[in-house]
């Protein structure tokens, strides 16, 4: 394959001529001076053409680029720490590929409406591809971190027969003579299988909630990444989720330190995600939110403004475990000291940004699981197999269920969901 | 965390006295002796439980063990070259977690339905944990390449409004308030968005056809990965491709060496799959077709049969080249030599496994893509923001889409794709 050079690749090729292709991002001129910026997707790079140093024709081509106008340009590179990037490019030659039409997303500010109908484009911002590289190494981190410690990935099935968690928020589809089939809303009863089969798994696929929430925190279409493993009770789990989130955090931290800079975003609270996190049941959650002052009771679910007033409490990612079984899921192990409590946990990010973590240990015991599975009128037949688990060499076992695009939008310090993923699903869009 | 050991991990700790969990893989007894196979999920491990070492509780449990009950194992390790994996366990003490029940799948054979119905059991086999362990290295070696290379993730969306390659093998779903909306076939027209943003992208997710096809070729949901690179011609494209299969097809062979034994793999083919790897054009493939006898002609289809009269002529992965511009999708170039001709490539794998990358640069220009979505009779409406990328900047690229279940098939030598995935969708199949 030809050698093709990148704009991150510069500080190896100081002093030397070279090529580079992309788009103009901006340019102004200065009487015999152009400068352009050229972007890769790689980075950003001003070029300079001096009228004296090149052909009438080049200075001309480089006059009649217009914004995300696509061309290739040949120079000399040097160092230069007042440039963006900290190099600048001499330019001897410029050809163009193609003038752009008016682009559509100008300097200027433009609604959010307009800005996701046009999100084909606006992911060429400085911002989005920003987001978009953070995005790309929390994936990494996050396979990283359970490739190295011995997890098989396994993938879960997207179309499925049954829900996992309720029918009121699924998207269903017609599968030729089966019948209505479901889009998954977890891999989870799935990854319990593979834990069985493999000790520890995880699952990393798109998952869907078909919610009529239309808050910054909601996604119908949304990546979610779940460990499950085998011999893990609940401190085990609770163990992994924060060994995880300190690993992804202060990966990013380290390296994608440009991409943070460019969202401004200020990292104070990030550097102090270091374990140990503080672990709150319930029950301490409770009298915390009454202490602040919330109308809040035994039984009530922790919703979003709660979490907020919680995690805003430490500054850090709080573990919440040992919810009330009732608003919990049925697969969930009652605590063996209070059959009220399920044995779940909730890890709430700081700054407001809510419940990124939701897992339990699991309930391993057949009779335990039918009664529940009755108790929460869920159709027996289709959990048929999934009972098997407990029919056939049940162990204790736990996991965990972390969102993608909340875990990209906390560290990114995002306002809205919808920027952590290309090409975001809402209950109002399905386009472009 | 409490550090747990697995069975790969003995190597560590022979002449230790450790504890082992996991389930019972198979047992045989010789008068005062009961030798237990215990899996873990991370391997096989022989556990010998000798009556005069062992307390009488803990002899009489070893002998209620049935097939896939759970336990816990203590005992000290030992190297013992006959057994299985290379290592042996005298037991000293062993917990019954769980008695299993009659275990539905037991080492005679049994028929495929069968194992289907079963499949979160037959997980636990050792060919299925084999399988698992190779797409999950498979899955792994994808990622390294491209993140190696400089690419960046981009995941695309799942729910679409519309179709890349035809409608009658789309599922179709509600959405809210607006309409039918389609689950993905292929990531690649939002990943052309991708690489003008960024340069080079890779999006790796579940993509979907409604095909009504039974062939052992085909899952109605299956995984694929689909590069995109700005300024790719077609041949940096088909260097690309080779690239990567070698890479893949090396690393599972250097580091699965121990489950394609499972497997009983012959691997003298893959050992071969090297660059460079023949690239013949169509025209060339239709000649090499006649001559073998096939009843073929200009401007057919190749079909799966000819896919293998072909790549068997080589005993290599083969790269077909510019087809017919009529047989490939309407986003394909043409070739400037030759507009009947698309510039595409099909890359074909050897011993009979076809097709497992299809790729091709893509129609840059403005006009000519408008004539083409024209003559395929597509609503252009839908396509209008895919337009957009011709008409703000548009440079020459290129991509291709790879499917992970046939990758992994070929690499593993097996008969069918529905055991290159934990749970395969099917026409007839969408559980458990």
């Amino acid at each position: 394959m030809k050698q093709k050079i990148y704009i991150n690749e510069l500080a190896n090729h100081v002093g030397q001529e070279i090529t580079l292709k992309g788009w103009l991002y901006n340019k102004r001129a200065s009487g015999k001076v152009k400068f352009l910026i050229l972007r890769d997707g790689y980075g950003y790079l001003q070029c300079v053409v001096f009228k004296g140093n090149v052909s009438d024709e080049v200075f001309e081509a480089a006059d009649k680029l217009t914004q995300e106008s696509s061309f290739e340009v040949t120079g000399k590179i040097k160092e230069e720490p007042r440039a963006i990037g900290g190099f600048e490019m001499d330019v001897t030659d410029l050809q163009i590929i193609q003038i752009s039409q008016e682009y559509p997303i100008t300097p200027k500010e433009h609604g959010i409406e307009f800005l996701i109908d046009h999100r084909h484009l606006w992911l060429r911002s400085k911002r989005q591809v920003a987001i978009l590289k953070i995005r790309h190494r929390v994936v990494q981190a996050i396979r990283e971190f359970f490739d190295k410690r011995g997890f098989t990935l396994f993938d879960p099935p997207i179309i499925t027969p049954n829900a996992c968690e309720g029918t009121s928020t699924l998207f269903a589809l017609d599968y030729f003579d089966l019948g209505k089939a479901y889009l998954t809303q977890s891999g989870q009863l799935y990854g319990e299988a593979g834990a069985l089969a493999l000790g520890k798994i995880y699952t990393f696929g798109p998952t869907f909630r078909a919610e009529k929430s239309k808050t910054r925190r909601h996604l119908t279409e949304f990546w979610m990444v779940e460990p499950e493993m085998a011999f893990f009770d609940l401190d085990d789990d609770m163990d992994l989720a924060e060994e995880l989130i300190e690993y992804i955090v202060q990966t990013v931290l380290a390296e994608r330190k440009v991409e943070l800079e460019i969202l401004e975003r200020d990292t104070t609270l990030l550097e102090q995600v270091k374990r140990p996190f503080p672990r709150i049941s319930y029950d301490e959650a409770v009298k915390l939110l009454i202490e602040k002052g919330v109308d809040f009771k035994w039984g009530d679910d922790i919703g979003g403004a709660d979490e907020t007033t919680i995690s805003g409490h430490y500054g850090k990612p709080v573990m919440v475990h040992r919810y009330p079984a009732e608003i919990k899921a049925f697969y969930m192990k009652r605590d063996p000291n209070n059959p009220k409590l399920a044995l779940a946990v909730d890890v709430l990010a700081p700054e407001g940004y809510g419940e990124i973590i939701g897992g339990s240990q699991r309930e391993d015991d057949l009779d335990e699981l039918l009664k529940r599975i009755k108790e929460h009128n869920l159709p027996e037949e289709f959990f048929n197999w999934y009972l098997d688990l407990r029919r056939y060499g049940s162990v204790p076992h736990s996991g965990f269920g972390m969102g993608l695009e909340r875990t990209v939008s906390w560290i990114s310090g995002l306002e809205h969901l919808r920027e952590a993923i290309p090409f975001p699903r809402m209950i109002y869009r399905n386009t472009p």
